[in-house]
């Protein structure tokens, strides 16, 4: 629509310096050292939701971090859209791979770096900015009501809780969620699904103090040691997980579902450039599409023990521990698979050394339903604004509250991300390209009032 | 002799009060946050000996961290003592493991605890005050020469080159060293063999940057993954080292010297319970004693990767270390094990990662001749003060040096320590006990005058 063109055109450098401010607040949830910065941040997003136009805005504390609420109810008979966003970031480190401060965005060959720029602040912000486009030109056409917590990089612990105290403040029609990618703006896509995730973090102890490796090594189980063959054993010679039960249930797709999944453009040459490896790797029997998108992994996100100071220390380690998460698919439970990993790492280990398995947090796996109205109204905006049809595409990323929002509020989930998979989401020098940030405030206005008519049908 | 018990009764408390001060300074060589107070404690050192009644006594730069050398020569045509040691420590981490400030030296239950305290502060500065004793009494038998220096722990580099441009200097009958440990004040040992040591750094990359481990986990080789099975792959099941020909020209022991070693007092319950250990581990076929004295190892001294922070954080890392290294025995040379060591690791290595080996350092076993006048002095003056003769056993440690001074000086070494296992060398709560450090100052003198004897013959 014209007006909405007009209004963002004479906005554009607003909405970009606000989203800036919000960037520049170093809101990591998994740090407690950030606890006043996630707090601060949450204030802010409530700052901007009034601006907007949202109303009975609100910071509802929770056990954790905040979440903060806003909505606007144009007409109660009207159809509602529920917009869900996370204000909380990744940790930045490594900290030494930035090429700039991650906590002050700059801009670089049209592209937003900092930490959360499309991870999801740039993102979320969209729908705030979209919003406050059709309030100001008078053209909402449904009502809208915003959930942006603060917890989801680190599982949405409490999520679940404020979802059933608040069912009657959250009664929509369908949750919008920007917080994923597509294949690019030439070539846009909708995920209509997300792994799951199940988050463990094991300790294993051999000695009770660490010990010199020349009086003692060779006699006692070195912890470092026997959690490397520990870790080793998790993956067999074809790269399945070797967990008992672990692929149990997992939905296996048609070939014809296989086939139109492997149509997505994909270079594996360029896949390969970009990372920087000489060969790929993964579970044997599967493309690369599929084993990012449709099958269940684990992967080592973290390992430490003994030593790993400047020069040489001869010690044998009292402890040593790793941070290992999986990705679930359709069919796997994450709590089933918590409890799977943690009986299976507790059988394995030798009985010269203790082990201790926690599950941090985890998800279920989603799909969305591509018949459902809003999935079809999110289709024609993005063909709208885009002028191409999108293209169908599972993610590998996971958003664990989604099942959750099926599960306690009953609601579809629409995932409508406008970010790359370039964008370095938990990596150093994460980025959001600025067209990709204006094409989503242009964008958003189209899935409210196609949606909206698509209902009235 | 009388009179040493009564100098040395008579200045106990000012030995100790002494010896505090020199673990007071933070001489870690390991980390060039310290060097300024590793060349303090040269200069230190320096000052106790010519106190002590050394001459030319001297703090000789090297291009790393100062040796200080100091001398008494009573007569040339007596014998000489070459007596060695080290003024740097182990670095103190993990801080938070300690009971009282690792630089800060305290004494509870009849022990200094200190990092250093045993490792070697305590122990060489047992010959600082037992010549002291010897040249206030005016009962010093022979010639004697301190060589201390800082680099011990860092794989004394610069040694080397010392030995080197100093041979005239350094020309002697024999080096005594108090750097390792005996069985018990109740049950002395002496050290007859040291195990050599191959110290490596190895580091693994997989893609080029931290990656989302949900976009693309199971798609690109993990480096924690591929380190993991690569140290796994190290050991065999019966926990042979695997790296070929690593067991390479190895001395295997007689029979009867394979039981003579293991007629040393062990109590393997006892031990378990010190280490908190419910199964010992270690090569298939051999006696914890041998497995700690006459065979080689390799021990993962520390791992690193990842995000090891609090929380959690979904990342599939770029990077992974460890610092691995190899214990060796009489017929093993570090310098060819450390190149089978980087050919094997860098063969093994999957073509989905790339791999660094750096060798930090290293150095050769020893064997003492156990009919050589030295061994023999010690053992009459070890006898002398404990009322016992001392058991000869295989120490698992490196004094990588030993090896050198055969090779460059042409020199014996004999290892008279005083310290015990369970002294937490390079640990945590290291500690040297008082009576230990007392009957070692005792002790040294008898050796001098038991060699000087012995010499004249």
């Amino acid at each position: 629509m014209q007006v909405w063109k007009d209004y963002q055109a004479q906005h554009k450098d607003r909405f970009l310096n606000e989203l800036l401010e919000l960037l520049r607040i170093p809101s990591v949830s998994a740090d407690s050292r950030h606890n006043e910065d996630t707090k601060r941040c949450a204030e802010a997003v409530k700052q901007r939701l009034e601006e907007a136009g949202a109303e009975k805005v609100e910071v509802c504390p929770t056990a954790g971090h905040p979440i903060v609420y806003g909505e606007k109810i144009i007409d109660p008979s009207f159809p509602t859209v529920l917009v869900y966003g996370h204000y909380d970031v990744q940790p930045p480190d490594p900290l030494d791979l930035w090429t700039s401060p991650p906590f002050e965005p700059v801009i670089k060959d049209g592209k937003i770096f900092a930490r959360g720029a499309c991870d999801d602040k740039g993102q979320f912000y969209m729908h705030v900015k979209a919003f406050e486009t059709m309030i100001k030109t008078n053209t909402l056409p449904c009502n809208v009501k915003f959930m942006i917590e603060g917890e989801e990089e680190v599982g949405s612990n409490n999520l679940g809780i404020f979802l059933d105290s608040n069912k009657e403040r959250l009664k929509a029609d369908v949750v919008l969620i920007s917080d994923t990618s597509m294949i690019s703006l030439d070539t846009p896509s909708i995920d209509t699904g997300l792994r799951g995730l199940a988050y463990m973090e094991v300790g294993v102890t051999g000695p009770n103090r660490d010990l010199h490796s020349g009086v003692y090594g060779g006699a006692v189980a070195n912890p470092a040691t026997i959690l490397a063959k520990m870790i080793a054993s998790l993956h067999d010679e074809n790269n399945h997980v070797t967990i008992p039960g672990f692929y149990d249930g997992v939905q296996e797709l048609s070939a014809a579902e296989r086939k139109k999944l492997n149509e997505a453009p994909f270079d594996e040459a360029e896949y390969k450039k970009d990372l920087g490896v000489e060969e790929l790797w993964g579970e044997k029997g599967y493309t690369t599409i599929e084993r990012t998108g449709i099958r269940p992994t684990l992967e080592v996100n973290g390992i430490w023990g003994g030593y790993t100071g400047e020069g040489a220390k001869t010690v044998l380690p009292s402890k040593a521990f790793a941070k290992i998460s999986m990705r679930l698919v359709p069919g796997q439970d994450w709590v089933k698979i918590s409890d799977l990993f943690k009986a299976h790492f507790e059988k394995i280990a030798p009985k010269s050394v203790k082990v201790t398995v926690t599950a941090h947090h985890g998800g279920s796996p989603y799909v969305t339903p591509t018949d459902h109205l809003a999935f079809k109204a999110a289709s024609q905006a993005i063909t709208e604004t885009f002028g191409k049809e999108p293209i169908p595409v599972r993610g590998g990323g996971s958003i664990p509250i989604v099942a959750l929002f099926e599960k306690v509020l009953g609601l579809k989930t629409v995932l409508m991300g406008f970010g790359l998979d370039s964008d370095n989401l938990h990596s150093p020098n994460e980025k959001y390209d600025l067209a990709n940030f204006y094409k989503g405030i242009e964008t958003i206005p189209y899935f409210h009032q196609y949606f909206a008519e698509g209902s009235k049908k």
